[in-house]
């Protein structure tokens, strides 16, 4: 019994000495990331939300990532370079490798448009990922669509989620939710990383959601940021003009939706969310067509003040929802607009259903807007 | 008119010269290559069907591309690294950028799945392009479909082009071409650098082709191999088997197709073709369920002969089509089974509509295969 105490406690010490000595090393409880191409096995990620990445790079002189505060890369036994971030926050992180000043996607990883360009994330599985995990559920499907748009004068390729049930009673139509990704994104934001159709066939076989027709367009409209643009405003950063996606969306997306799909076609069932500047675009285009949307959604995008609402009457007979949300960990005193949860709960007060969510820390980053749009479908078309 | 004369005279000795000392220089007539990133200047391709490369390397020793008989890298005057292939064949070729030893992807190219990995790929217009090209006509959807295969106990991951008419008349039925990648890829193969929806909405808009479903899996059950292969057989060459990816067929992939589709659901109106790969399996599962399958194509993937089918009878009252295509860059000799074009007349003559196809100029590659399509696709379900 005496021994025993004693090697406890010489266990013990030796546990808090190597703890001291060992501050920056990882965890080594290190598995192959979900984000990986398929056999791969790295990069991996471990329990304190650390990435390592391994790189075959036999001539490089130095080899790195574009995380801020990584480990430097060093050569392995096996001659390739290893090296790891600092602890990130649990999701979708997009980055490049960089090899002799070179910076390209990693060879390991899956590839997503995101950052303006097509390249490497990755994926550090959420606590709670369960709510977009693909299951063995009815599975809606995930449309690419071309249609042509006289207002851009080109064809342009959008998503369309279509509801588990869609082919099985032709005769039922269906709500539509129209859902814009964020700056330097695309259509395939929401239909890829956003995993869009495992949180809704989740959410439906779950009886949490109504089922609904989702539309995934690409708010670049030639690129990330309109070409017309309007030059920085007062307030030092970009103004966004939105109005040539405007016309998109009112004069051709919506008329192809509905001469297309099986959908309800009028504004009680018609919903507008984005992200981030899709969020934006979506607190621009909505309130100012409030004869083609009831429900409206912005994620990490501002927030709607009483004061933005011009004619607060016809706002509230007509907008059912106004949802704003934010990961927690971009919450701060200079959020676009002020305090999103204060401003949310003056629309509230004012008679608006106004609703705010917070997602636990998280950043400006797919887990909060995964997050919010499971957080938010479940509140749409609610007759 | 002396000094004219002298002056032309002149220049046509330089040119000759010029000519002479620089029999290697590529042609100068450079344009950004359609597989490029949005935005991006290269790769670029010339008329000779070289494709040049720059990459941003700074520090880099060595910089080069994984095609054979490449010039060497060097740097340009704004320090990033140029270098260009010998004359390819047009269309779609895989490729990785090598840094110091570092094989990657380039980061100018869209990345494809392919040489069993997401990597780039470039593809070089091709003269004949028109038939696979985006038009402002009638779009049919492509539709990501995720069902559950009891036979291999996982969710799978497929691909299914419904044609432009399939959402307008809710009772009509179509015939169903199940159609297979080669291997290393899978099923977003025929998807994205087949262009299958494009081939298949302008051979419809023509009135060429009847509209029909066309169902893309990922005949690699697992990988580009089958984990059940047979060891490499006498013949020296690897052996395929493919039961595995049979019994997804036809116990998982038929049923789900015919059970969440307005499919006719009969064997007259249910087709398999592939390439390659996807060509074997097609001479694999197609004969040995001729209750199930009327319409046989195999893109670059051997033939069938007479003596391949053991009971003839059976076989013409079954089978409306075989179709067999190659590459004349790929015909030769040695091509796996005897001259498939010898051994395809020989089926003809034998009393089966056989028809053989070769694609002018081109080799083992997507070219063929789109050729192939476009060429199979009207002969199907001619009632």
């Amino acid at each position: 019994m005496k021994t025993k105490v004693s090697l406890l406690a010489l266990a013990s010490i030796l546990g808090a000495q190597l703890c001291v000595a060992d501050t920056n090393a990882p965890a080594s409880d290190w598995k192959p990331c979900p984000s990986n191409q398929a056999g791969k096995q790295y990069p991996q990620y471990n329990s304190e939300g650390r990435v390592k990445f391994r790189i075959v790079a036999p001539e490089a002189k130095s080899v790195g990532c574009t995380f801020r505060e990584s480990s430097e890369f060093t050569k392995g036994d096996d001659g390739a370079w290893y090296g790891h971030t600092r602890p990130l926050d649990e999701g979708f992180h997009y980055y490049s490798i960089k090899i002799d000043g070179a910076e390209v996607p990693d060879p390991n990883s899956r590839y997503y448009f995101g950052s303006s360009r097509w390249g490497s994330a990755v994926e550090i599985p959420a606590k709670d990922r369960d709510f977009y995990a693909l299951k063995n559920v009815p599975h809606g499907h995930l449309r690419e669509v071309n249609y042509f748009s006289k207002s851009s004068d080109k064809t342009r390729h959008i998503f369309v989620y279509t509801p588990p049930d869609y082919d099985k009673d032709t005769s039922k139509r269906y709500p539509v939710l129209y859902l814009q990704h964020g700056g330097g994104e695309d259509e395939t934001g929401w239909a890829h990383q956003g995993y869009t159709g495992f949180i809704m066939d989740n959410l439906i076989a779950e009886g949490k959601s109504k089922p609904f027709i989702i539309v995934m367009e690409n708010g670049g409209v030639g690129g990330p940021r309109p070409t017309n643009a309007a030059p920085a405003g007062a307030g030092g950063r970009g103004a966004f003009n939105f109005s040539a996606f405007e016309k998109v969306v009112i004069e051709d997306l919506i008329p192809h939706i509905d001469a297309n799909f099986r959908t309800l076609a009028d504004q009680p069932h018609r919903a507008m969310a984005g992200l981030s500047m899709g969020g934006m675009q979506t607190r621009s285009i909505a309130p100012a067509h409030l004869d083609k949307f009831s429900h409206i959604g912005v994620f990490s995008g501002g927030s709607i003040g009483v004061t933005n609402i011009t004619d607060m009457a016809r706002f509230k007979e007509n907008v059912k929802l106004v949802f704003i949300s934010y990961g927690s960990k971009e919450l701060g005193p200079n959020t676009r607009g002020g305090d999103p949860k204060a401003v949310t709960t003056a629309l509230k007060d004012a008679g608006v259903n106004a609703v705010f969510y917070e997602s636990p820390n998280t950043a400006h980053e797919w887990l909060s807007w995964r997050r919010s749009l499971h957080e938010f479908a479940p509140l749409l078309f609610k007759d």
